[in-house]
């Protein structure tokens, strides 16, 4: 199943993509997804209801992000292992794990905005999870269990304000509209084995990263058993679990992001996005 | 204006603690305290209503954390020169930013938890700002103008956790009970300037921290503006700004929290919190 929002931003109704195509609107049947209501007993309601019977929405409309907002926006760095090479960073011993900021989500072809003075925009195509049930201690056998769906996530990144400006990543992870989210969640049935999935970024209609995430240094399992160790992990949190080569700051000179900047991006089986670059007023 | 939660943990009801020293229930005119709804709209609300007539609540009840979530959990490292040259660090050119996981909020007395295998627990006493209005781009001189209130916040950390799994604080800041909050939260025109607070912190007894907020390096309008420059702080975000010197890590020998360990914590206006250290199971 493909659980989707859509209509204006701050707008949204929960939606899902119809085995026939069609975007349904279930907001008839659950208000909005987000961590209050995000489960798998919503799942298992959304499965027994008579889908064909809902309201189609028209092809056109806007795609927004599809949780009105994440529990914890969780990001795992350096996990592709070409990836941690090309920024001169040494292979991670652990998962290094860090955040964006809630308010940083966006719907996956909206706009993304280059902050005030930003000289160092990057992109980061990575596979997001969604977390379906509370993780504490979980192991990594049972991990997956816990894994309500993925999506894509653009882990827009402003590498000056990541690294030059103190320290902590979360600075340059967390500007408006550095969280693309979507443009559907695939719930994880659907999905299958999550370590085989191709991904890939077009910059301007050149592909810029490649990667697969069966490359991964820590899979979807570790990281979620992981992270259970040291935090609870809740209904509605979305880890994204770090990108393949191919960053703009891994290129030589780096190539970074400015307006007017097309982005392609997708993960196998999830879909694509599509967003343009544009200056913050 | 005091705001708190009272009741049974994940049961919390809203209230005041009102003038006459009685604890007010306040549920009639708010479903609760949350990023869904703090804001100084709400505050002249409460303000407007007939506060004598609320119901009054037995002084034994629970106190929890004064929001039932926080939207963002956001922390300062090393805002106070002396904590900074304990821990051995630079003081910071600009603040050092991170952030707790959304699950570790905790209420003022609860049990603190101490992580499975846990060897490095320590306490931070410090100033925490909870945000009561959109911040994007918002200059220092109008900055304590988005600011609701000020709450105590203990930044419980797990330093083994925090600085040698892997390099981002986060890891060891965020584990259930790592982030007691409250008792109330004082609406910012009763606290007056920020700057000016006596902090202290008791471990069993003894006078382990000490500080007062006017040696902070950035001062909450600075904090507040710079943070607005890198992310977009919104109603319900939690700012917790920096422990004064005298934490467990910086001690010769270090001095780790240990299952039984009674804390003891307050900061000038904001009231007191104590805790007990207990095992995971």
């Amino acid at each position: 199943m493909k659980l989707l929002r859509f209509g204006p931003k701050g707008q949204e109704r929960p939606g899902i993509l119809h085995a026939d195509g069609t975007i349904r609107d279930v907001s008839a049947l659950v208000a909005d997804y987000g961590p209050e209501s995000v489960s798998f007993d919503l799942l298992e309601q959304l499965r027994s209801a008579k889908l064909d019977e809902l309201p189609v929405v028209e092809d056109s409309v806007r795609i927004g992000a599809p949780l009105s907002r994440t529990g914890h926006f969780i990001a795992i760095g350096l996990n592709f292992a070409d990836h941690a090479a090309e920024t001169g960073a040494e292979i991670p011993k652990e998962p290094l794990i860090f955040s964006k900021a809630p308010s940083c989500l966006s719907g996956p072809d909206d706009d993304v905005l280059l902050p005030r003075g930003s000289l160092k925009l990057d992109h980061e195509v990575e596979l997001a999870v969604v977390i379906g049930k509370r993780c504490d201690y979980v192991s990594k056998a049972d991990a997956l269990s816990h894994v309500l769906g993925y999506a894509i996530c653009n882990d827009v990144s402003e590498r000056d304000y990541q690294k030059d400006r103190g320290g902590q990543w979360i600075k340059g992870k967390s500007a408006p509209t550095f969280g693309p989210l979507g443009p559907w969640i695939v719930t994880a049935d659907e999905v299958g084995d999550p370590q085989s999935l191709d991904m890939f970024l077009d910059l301007n209609g050149e592909r810029s990263q490649t990667g697969n995430t069966d490359t991964m240094i820590f899979s979807v399992a570790e990281i979620v058993s992981y992270l259970s160790e040291f935090m609870v992990l809740e209904p509605g949190d979305v880890i994204t679990t770090g990108t393949p080569p191919g960053v703009g700051a891994g290129k030589k000179p780096p190539v970074y992001l400015r307006a007017g900047d097309q982005l392609r991006l997708g993960v196998a089986k999830l879909g694509e996005q599509r967003q343009q670059v544009v200056s913050r007023d």
